[in-house]
């Protein structure tokens, strides 16, 4: 008989519920449901719907589960299962775990998303075996999870490993700080978010610079991406490439210090702009390798996420 | 009978062993001697006396402890008891733990000197009770130590906390980057250690600038300190308060930013320029306050370090 687990993964537009096999790490059943409506009683509906749906599917019933983990994008507090703040759901300060739990009749157990995949890395795929590793997601939003001493940390509250919200210096300091979806200036994420990079080059386009981005967009502004800006480097387009040697220069330096700072044995790279952007990946771990504290550096592997979009529902399902 | 424990406080210039009761944490006895020489035998003959000191005071034998605790102003390997980098030793890959233990027929266990104070401040000083606290130090150097789920986080070789080593970019980029004393560029030590600061002053002096620091120094460049810079800013030196101004950015966003990554539920602030430097202390917590992600700022305090000098001699001989 294996053991099973239930997670679920709640991002801005879907909410993916699955029963994960303990031992192997395997999903063995999942379903995803998208989110038509973001009020708190809504999302609980298709939480619910989502989890109902991956247990049926094994003739397994929700009540077995001992309890539900589920990686909300946004930062929650673990103890009390409220989400503080989740900007993709406009919520703020809602007490989701307890609503879901009602709903449930199992106790439910929250985390931010990115530590829920840290967590799933750590159990079945690049952190495996590792007992000090933190996961770098850069995507729609930055951000990351921190396995140090072999355990989760989330900090005292549960929001620990917001790297997307350390205070940067922008290069071109001549422009006024970027403001944050989080509402404060010069986030990580401000300047290195694949959400905010297109949307930084459709304002600077607007302003009237020049760019081989737009045609590789195919003139249409909303179709630019930090892929297209990637591309446009490639075929070498002056702005693209002094956009690159800027957002490359922070993330190298910000994955940096969290090196120098906590000296993991690895750091694992995941997200949309990871995957889609082979010449910012390589220009900031060149500003890396030039800023992590040579001590930390010795011992230190940088590798690829495992388990892409299933870290998260697997990490939540095993959180503890 | 109560139960006691050895430990030792490496720095620059003296070795300080000292005998503390593990259940209230006192210093029962201690001897603090001079470092002659700095070659790795001449330093094990000086620990070892101070050891013996210490001990013979209280009729114990050396043999009778099951371990010394040894913090070293420095990168240690904690595991080997290797000294990686102690610059204010001249020391690179010295196998001290091991040199000691020979010498004295007692375990070693080696630690980085503030990591041991972050300890001591855990065990039984402004940390105590907490499970997430971190002791940013600032004084002729700048460095960190890192309670982390109850326990010191020394990352996976053993060189973690190492805050006066991520890299920061000054607000004055016109200059170039500050070389530190580990040899990289832009470490945030190099701008904001008290040793760092005095450097700048005089060079500055010394390239033409003006400022009341010098006639605060008696007109003797050789007497400038922070607390000297301290002095000029509130008598409204205006080369002080641009100087104040960038550091104090530089501190408090870096502190900021461990909080951010970490969410801590205290930081505690030690060491010779905190001590010395109110004005720039109340400043770089301005800074603190505006860059700090709102939701590890919640629950948060920050504090002074109860322990002062002996955190680290009491914390290397309570390590475990």
């Amino acid at each position: 008989m294996v053991s099973l687990a239930l997670g679920v993964d709640l991002g801005g537009t879907n909410a993916r519920a699955a029963v994960v096999d303990r031992d192997s790490g395997e999903i063995v059943a999942a379903h995803k449901e998208p989110l038509r409506a973001r009020d708190p009683a809504a999302v609980v509906d298709v939480v619910s719907h989502a989890i109902q749906a991956a247990t049926e599917a094994l003739g397994v019933a929700v009540g077995s589960f001992r309890s539900v983990g589920v990686g909300v994008a946004g930062q929650c507090l673990g103890s009390t299962g409220v989400v503080l703040n989740a900007p993709n759901l406009g919520w703020r300060d809602v007490p989701f775990g307890t609503l879901l739990a009602e709903r449930l009749g199992v106790a439910v157990r929250i985390a931010n998303d990115l530590s829920a995949a840290a967590w799933g890395e750590k159990r079945f795929g690049a952190a495996q075996g590792l007992s000090e590793a933190v996961l770098v997601f850069v995507g729609s939003g930055v951000g990351s999870g921190l396995i140090l001493g072999g355990k989760l940390h989330e900090g005292a509250r549960g929001v620990g490993g917001e790297l997307g919200h350390v205070k940067v210096r922008p290069s071109r300091p001549t422009t006024p700080l970027r403001r944050c979806g989080c509402g404060m200036m010069g986030c990580l994420e401000a300047y290195t978010s694949g959400v905010n990079i297109a949307a930084r080059v459709r304002e600077e386009l607007s302003a009237g610079i020049s760019s081989r981005v737009l045609a590789l967009a195919g003139g249409d502004p909303a179709r630019i991406t930090a892929s297209v800006v990637d591309a446009a480097w490639a075929e070498g387009d002056a702005y693209a490439r002094a956009l690159w040697d800027e957002v490359a220069d922070l993330l190298g330096a910000a994955i940096a210090n969290v090196a120098t700072l906590l000296n993991p044995e690895r750091i694992i790279l995941g997200g949309g702009v990871v995957l889609g952007c082979p010449n910012l990946v390589r220009l900031a771990r060149e500003q890396f390798e030039r800023k992590v504290l040579v001590a930390a550096r010795q011992g230190l592997s940088v590798e690829r996420a495992f388990l892409g979009d299933d870290a998260g529902v697997i990490g939540a399902a095993l959180l503890e």
